[in-house]
Parts: C-alpha cells; sequence; structure tokens
C-alpha cells in the first residue's frame, strides 16, 4: 500500500480577531483531527488559506504542525504559489522542517500549458529530497492537469501521488487504469460529498476539508469502505452530504471563497474546537444569522 | 491632467541564462524607454514576470530601477500576490523604496466577489501611503472590476487609477464617463492594438508590453492623438499591430503566457537591447526558427 | 419504481453516404438494444444528432421507432431546439406518434436564467399530455439546471424526470436526497463511466450513448446493481471504460461533437450493425487508421 | 465600396400579448428605421428573437419584411439554427421570397471545431446562390470566428461577409488588414457602444440593435464617420451609450437574453412604436418600474 492513504484532511488554520494565526485553537485542531482518527494531515492546502499567508507566517504553521504531530501522523503540506522557483523555496524549507511531502499545483496566475506543467513538476523533481504531490484543483488554478500530465509525470517518478479537487471523476478513474501497477503511486479525492464512490473505483485516500468538522465521519466511511460494506460507507456518506450543507449557507453573501472555509470555521467555533470564525482579509466570516443556520445542521445529523 | 499619463511601458525583466535577472540588459532595457519618450514606467507587472518572483528579487529590482531611472519619469510598481496581506507587503517595501504608485489586482487562485474586491482595495488604501491603482486583468485573475466597483472605489478615493487588461473597452468607456468629473483618476488601457481607439474615447495612458520593443512608436501614437490627428495615429497603430504578429509566432507550442513575452524578449534580443530570451521557468523560449520569424516581423515594420 | 428505468440508451441514427437517414440500419439498431436487454429506449437525444434534424426528419424517425418497437420497451424522445415554443411544436408530434415521454433541455443560443427555465418547463407542463423529463447537459445548452430548479419543478409536477449529463454527481446525489419522498420522480444519468457509482446513489436509470455498442455490459451493469453486488458492477463498468476509449481515437482531428458519435458509428459499423459511419454535416467522419484503433479496442474488450 | 454599408439594424420583432407577432407594429418597426435613413435591414438575427420562430413564422415575418421595404434598402436575414442543413433549409426559403443575403452562425449546441465550421459554410455556399455573411457571436454559439477561419473562406468565396459580434475589435481589425484587398468583402460590427472606433478601424458597416429605437442617432454617427469628423462621431457615440443603459435596467430580475431586447421593446413602446413590450416566451418582459427607468433614460437623451 501506499505511504500515505486512508483519511488526510486539510487542516483548517484559526485565527484571532486580528488576523494573527491561533496557535492555541490550531493545536486543538490538530487533537481534534488526529483523536479522529485521521491517517495523516495535508496543512497549507487551499482550505488553510495558505496563499494568504507569507513565507514567515507558512514556516511557523508548519514548524508548529510537526512539533504538535511528533510523529504521529504523516504530514503533507502545500507549498501554493504561483510558479516554480517559489513553490521550490516553499519546499525546500518545509523539507527542512521535517514534512513528509509537499503538495503543489500547476503554476497559476499565468496562462500554462500541458507541456509547462510537465517542466514545472520535472524541476520541482530535481529540486527537492522529498515526494511531490501533484494537485489538481482548476477552480482555483484554472487548468485541469491532463490524464496524459500525471500519468507521464507518475511513470517518470517525478510525482509521487494526486490529490484530485477537479471533480471530474470519470478522468479520476482513468488514471486510476493507467496507474494500476504502480504501487507506490497514490491517488486521493478532495471530495466531500462523493467519497464512497471513489473510495470503490480504488481511491487510496481522501482529503476532505468537511473533516475538520467532523473526522469521526470520514474515519467511519473510510473504515466501511476498506472493509467492503459500501451500504455502510454510503449511509455514512450520505450523513456527511447533510453537514456539508454548512458551507453554502451563506452562499451569495460572501465570496465563493468565503463560503467553504467560512461555514467549516463556524462549526468548528460552535463545536468549542477554535475560538473565532475569522478569516484571511478580504475573506468576511459568516454572520450571526447564518451561524445558527450552521448550528442547526450541526443537530441535524447529530454533532450539536 | 493627472500625474501618471502618456505611454507607461510594462517593463520586460531580462534573464540571465541560469534564471537570474540580467541587470545589466535591465538597465539597458530602462535607457531604451525613457530615451524612447516614455512618459512612465510599470515595473513588476504581468509583463515582468512578477509572479515568479520572490519578494528579495522584487526588492532588487526595484531598487535597481529606482536607482537607474533616478526621477527622470515616473515610476508605477505592480504588488501582485494572491491576497491582501501579502500585497501590502509587497507595496510597503516598494513604497521605502520610492516608487510613485502601486498596481494591484483582485484577489487570485481564491475564488472572490466584487464585495471581497471592494474591501480589499480599502484594506490596502488604509494601509498604505501612496497611490493605489487596480489592476483589471480577467485572463490572469479570472474575475473582472465591475464598472461599478471601480467607480465606488474611485469615488472613494480608495483607486487613484485603473489600468484595464481586460479588453473590454466597452466597459471601459463607461467607467470614463462615470469618472468625467474626477479630475485626479486616471485610466489606462493595456491594449496593443486598439490604443488609437481607446485614446480617442479619452483614455489618460496606455501600458503596451509592445512598447519594450518599439517605445517610439507608441510615443508617436500617443503625440499624434494628443494633436488629435486620429489619421496619424492609426497609421502608426496599424505598424504597431503588425510588430504585435510577434506575439503569435509560438503559439501552441509554448504556452499563452511564454508567447507574448517571449515575443517581445526574442524581439529585443534581435535589437540587442537584452541578451537572452530566457523567460522565468517553466516557460520554454521561443526557438531558432521562431527567432527567424520574429526577425521577418521586425523587417516588415522597419525595426531592422 | 418509477415508470422509466434501467438502461436506456440514447439511440444513434445511422446514415447513409446521402446524408439521409439509413433506415434499415436504423432498424437493426433498435432491434440489437432492445435483444441487448435494454430497458427503455432515448430517441432523438444529442447522441441520435437531433438539433441536426427538421421537422420532417424528426417526425419520420418517430414514426419509425414506434413502429419498430411496437410497445416492447417504453420510448422517450428528445424534443430539442432552442425554445419553448418551438420545443412544445416538436413534442405535439411526438405525443400524436405516441411516445412515453419527452425529454427537454433549458432554452439554448439565447442567454437563459434558472427564473426563466422554471417559466418554461411550467410552460411546456401547461401544453403537453405526456410527462416532460429534463435534460441537464450544459457542455451544449451552456446553462446548468440550479439542484433548487429541478427540485421546484419535480414538486410542482411540471417535471416527470431528470436526465443528468453535467458531469456533476455530487449534485446529482442532492437532487435524489430532495426528492427521496417522490417515488414517482425518476433521476437518470448520462454518464458511460461512473455508472456505478451513481446507481449506487440511488439513480433509476442510465442512458449511456455507449449502449449502442455494447447493450449487453450496461445491462449485466444494471443487473449486478440491482442485486446489490458491487464489486461486479464496478468489474462491468472497468470494461465499459475501456471500451469508451473510442470516443477519444479521433481527438484533436475532428470535433468535440463527432470524436464521440463517431466512435459509436465506427464501432458499429465495424460490429456490423450499421452500414456506414456517417454523420450529420458538417461533421467529419472517423478515417481508416481512427477505424482501426477502435477496432483494436473492440478486441481488446471482447467485443471482436 | 461593398453592396452591403452603412447603418443595417438587426429588426425587433413587435410581439402581441398572446405571443404572436403583432405586424401592424411590424409594418412601423420597418418604416422607422428606413425613415430613419438606415441603409440596409438585418431581419431574423439575434435581436429578432428568430431561435424562438418556428419555420412558417419566419417566413411570414420574411414574405412581410420583403412586401414593406418593397427594394428600398437590402434585407438580409439570418438564418440562425443549430446545425447546416437546417441552416440550408432557412436560407433557401429565404432566397425563394427575395432577400439580398443571408447571416448564418456556425453551428451550435454541438460542440463544434474551426476546422468543421470552415466545412459549414462550404456547404452552405455550394448550396445557395445568394451571399452568405458569417456570424460571430460566441457569446449565444459558444464558439469564436477564428481570424483564419474568416479570412480562408472569403478567400474562397464562401463568404462575402462578417458580422462580428464577439466584442473582440481587436481580432476584428486584424481580419480587416488581412482582407483590405479583398473590395467585395464587407465586415460589420454588432457594437452598439464602440462603434466610432470601430468605424475609423475601417469596418463597412454597423449592426446596432439600439438603432430599433434611434436610426437616426447611428446614421448621424455613420454620416460623422464617413466625412473623416471623428469628434462628432464621438459626441454621437457617447449619446447612444447613454441611451444603452437601456438595456441594463431590468439586469438581474430577467435574463441576459432579455434584458436587452427587453430594454429595446419597452423604449420602443413608449416612443409609441410597437403596442407592448412582450417577448417570446419564455422571456420575462419588463415591469412598469423598469420601464419607468427606461423613461428617465430617453428624457436624458433627448428622445422623449
Amino acid at each position: 500500500m501506499p505511504k500515505f492513504q486512508g483519511v488526510v484532511p486539510p487542516v483548517v488554520t484559526p485565527y484571532n480577531a486580528d488576523f494573527s494565526v491561533d496557535y492555541s485553537s490550531y493545536t486543538r485542531v490538530l487533537e481534534h483531527l488526529i483523536g479522529g482518527g485521521c491517517h495523516g494531515l495535508f496543512v497549507l492546502g487551499s482550505t488553510s488559506e495558505v496563499t494568504f499567508f507569507d513565507e514567515a507566517t507558512r514556516r511557523k504553521i508548519l514548524e508548529h504542525t510537526v512539533k504538535v504531530v511528533n510523529g504521529r501522523v504523516p504530514v503533507i503540506t502545500g507549498v501554493l504559489d504561483p510558479a516554480t522557483d517559489r513553490v521550490i523555496s516553499h519546499a525546500k524549507v518545509a523539507q527542512s522542517i521535517g514534512v513528509d511531502a509537499v503538495v503543489a499545483t500547476a503554476p497559476f496566475y499565468t496562462i500554462t500549458s500541458q507541456s509547462e506543467i510537465l517542466e514545472h513538476f520535472r524541476i520541482l523533481r530535481g529540486a527537492l529530497d522529498l515526494p511531490v504531490i501533484a494537485y489538481d484543483i482548476p477552480v482555483c488554478v484554472h487548468v485541469k492537469l491532463a490524464r496524459q500530465t500525471v500519468v507521464t509525470l507518475a511513470r517518470e517518478g517525478a510525482l509521487a501521488g494526486l490529490k484530485d479537487s477537479s471533480g471530474d471523476d470519470g478522468n479520476f478513474r482513468y488514471v486510476l487504469f493507467d496507474l494500476a501497477d504502480d504501487k507506490d503511486f497514490f491517488l486521493m479525492t478532495g471530495s466531500e460529498i462523493v467519497v464512497d464512490s471513489v473510495l470503490q473505483m480504488g481511491a487510496h485516500g481522501v482529503v476532505p476539508g468537511l473533516a475538520n468538522v467532523d473526522p469521526h465521519g470520514y474515519v467511519r466511511l473510510w473504515d466501511a469502505a476498506q472493509k467492503g460494506d459500501w451500504t455502510a460507507a454510503k449511509k455514512e456518506q450520505e450523513r456527511l452530504c447533510r453537514l456539508f450543507e454548512i458551507v453554502w449557507v451563506a452562499a451569495g453573501r460572501v465570496s465563493g471563497g468565503a463560503t467553504g472555509v467560512g461555514g467549516f470555521k463556524t462549526a468548528m467555533r460552535s463545536l468549542g474546537i477554535i475560538d473565532t470564525n475569522a478569516m484571511a482579509r478580504p475573506r468576511q466570516p459568516l454572520n450571526d444569522a447564518e451561524a445558527k443556520g450552521v448550528d442547526d445542521i450541526l443537530r441535524a445529523v447529530g454533532l450539536k
């Protein structure tokens, strides 16, 4: 089995009211996730609001994470920034701090191409001494990692895995087929709501932002899938789908970026995991009426 | 008249073969542009490949620029990065170095909204002591600055100007109407190929990447427009349109991001302004056959 | 259980070399599908090339279909055209010929909205005496039927079912939840490659173009799913995924519209089901080299 | 000079309250446009709501138009429908009725390609005996006619002209350059708000929906441009831009398709040109409050 597998949540970064990182709450988040049975942690992913952080903040978050986790589960980290050399720079810091793997997107802001993406990941591979995982998230990067791009890079050894947040589960399935004989390469889905389906296809792991709110639910789903009990997996998934509706409570009022993370943070505050539901500027947090809507959902699924 | 006006090229950043900035060539570019009659310089814009640069590189480029320019023309600088606080951080460095204004986009990578964009620029305004110019470039940022967003921010004094690279000249015209009574606000187009039209609409300036290759052409176009000689302006614009075809010589082979800057750099190398046509990694430079195609165009328009 | 369920292929329309419908081959297609165990037929869908047909051709195809099928399985028909009254006109013809239901998209070419789509389907409902099924295919119609739009129309009785070719299986799942208490409403997926997943979510049927080539495969998949044998369902789905690669054999050379239907028709010709692989003008058929590629795939999955 | 030039409005189709065509009002529209000095008429374009009409309605509109116009100005007609043979069918009817040219888009609903578009127009050319004009309107057709596609078809004689509603005036300019030596080919812009610019580039005509409301304004703009009086052209254009804001009065409440034509029809009703502001189903007309907003604008520009 691949080294990275199972439930690997993209960890939320709690904020103080002054927009600094609330490390006390952050520690609680990490313990909440490890205690919830998660098999690994993905820090500095999109859900962490990483692209809002400068280098010093990223470093401090990583150092704090590695210290708190202390080897209990693997830690993988996003090294998200617009272009290759900046990604390498983040990755070298991460490497020095002692994470287990890095996760990189294609270049963004710039208009790129599949051949440039191949070059990008080959350069990363040549510059780094730890596994590189490709992150496919077209809604943010505005390019899709083509099936052939991922397979080529996997065959060359440039990529150790894929985190697929593209929503294109049919394509994901073909990548699984193409790399079925590669026992080391792992494929993870970023979905929260079709995890049972993607695990049944053969995915090695799942990276659901919603696990910040309910890690136990995703671990139960994973365990059911491991046993081949697809009925139980489906039942748990359906409960989590109901919970996932917290991400739409503020839809329309706040931005598409704020509604999801804002829903997670508001639920986590309500459950006592973090102290505020503040997000990085200029994101607007959920208001009291929306927080009440989140609470209604938490109660409906038995979390409150 | 607004402080910033006229031909204000987004300055190309020359590279050494090892992907470090070639400051010797860069100095030549600056002198080429000032000597060509440009009315200001826009450094660290998209054409500069700014999103590929870390903070130290940006700082060094700005310091070098301010030193070489030495007050001969205004220097405005891009402070492009995915989110508000990182933009502020770049802008404070720029402010300390002594630029005349900063240019910022909406947040990118994250999925944003017009109300979040309003908040973003208000926060920038509150944090900085120099003029802030909004940069509308949906092809990179994947959101359009709405007419009402720009007008609201201008009325509040949060924005000093707009650089419009959206290609939506009709919308640009409406912003001109809405702010016609604001004598300080200035509107610049990022177009290379409909500059005569946009100047006739009343734009205060133009920021054409192609001016790195032929500043004299855009200055002639500007001068003709200032005199109301639209026939001469059109004639010069048509010559520059022909020159602009250098950006499509490598289309299809290299990425959409590389084909434009790559065309500029290849032409500038051919004209002896810079030493290499290397671009930031992972962009692939134009090859010899493509460089020959660029030369053919340079000859056709009388630059070679 | 809903009246329409199971494997309901969107029937391919075979052509003569002169671009007229080849009714002899068409009869063979219908028998091939019924003989293959399909539970219903969806004629004049996107796969049929319906938008290329005028009213007379559509009428003749429907009359031929109803006569050949002769009540052996339900026949539902697409009534696809850009706007409401034209859709009604097609639907009234279909009604008079004796089909069991009609399938309509949102208006296209015109720029529409969810409230206009609500109105559109309410008008259809008021004008027709047979079940209306909504067809969600944003890749052609360029608008997505929102979850709330479908649910509202279902609750009002304006819609009898949904055919979802949007690829957004997460959204499909929420529509299933919302309408779980409506025993008559049925949800079908247009997917060819994640059918096992969507059936496990609770979908009532599947409308795979690929079933024109291999109806037995999809019927086996359906039967396995009905028994809850998800391992068998997955195995059959994976075989069909391999077969589905026929749709990419000509990708790049012919249009995105031609590559899929062209792949199906070329395979069906190779299997002796139809006489030519011609498509409606201006689509270009697959060439001999591509037909050889299709044959390789047919052999690989045991169909040849 | 090309045969088709000047101001050629896309004629609005007035409706009765029962959604039938109001031919009495329609006659008044035609007289209003001819009397306003328009140089030609484009019937059954997007503004006419043509895609909502069946064959019989289209035929009747064309017959009525040709009879009323009676050779006073050229009449060109849209033959818009999803695919080639249906376009030919419409065009043959139009040809038999005696129009001067037909206007066709690329295929829509189907996913097409530039090579298929080439084939499409070549087939049209071979089937018809009157000039064929290409209609580039990506917001409806969802594909852009590439510069090379238009130029190739022009060189072959397959196209007599281009109506460009793409908003990409830079590309339009290049097509003008490429075909500068073809004295018969004509290029028209569909813009309402940058007509002065596009005429200065060398366009041969303009097809503004807004001319249904104010033909005199566009004729004055055209006349000023013909004299090279760009200052007067700009002044008239700016007045028309102010008038054009009627298309946004209902934005957000009605669909993107309804807001524009709805604004035109509401203004025309207010000016006594037509009897109702009804649009084809399922479009919702402007309400009383919105009609008041339209009136305010009509007064502001001196039309009321």
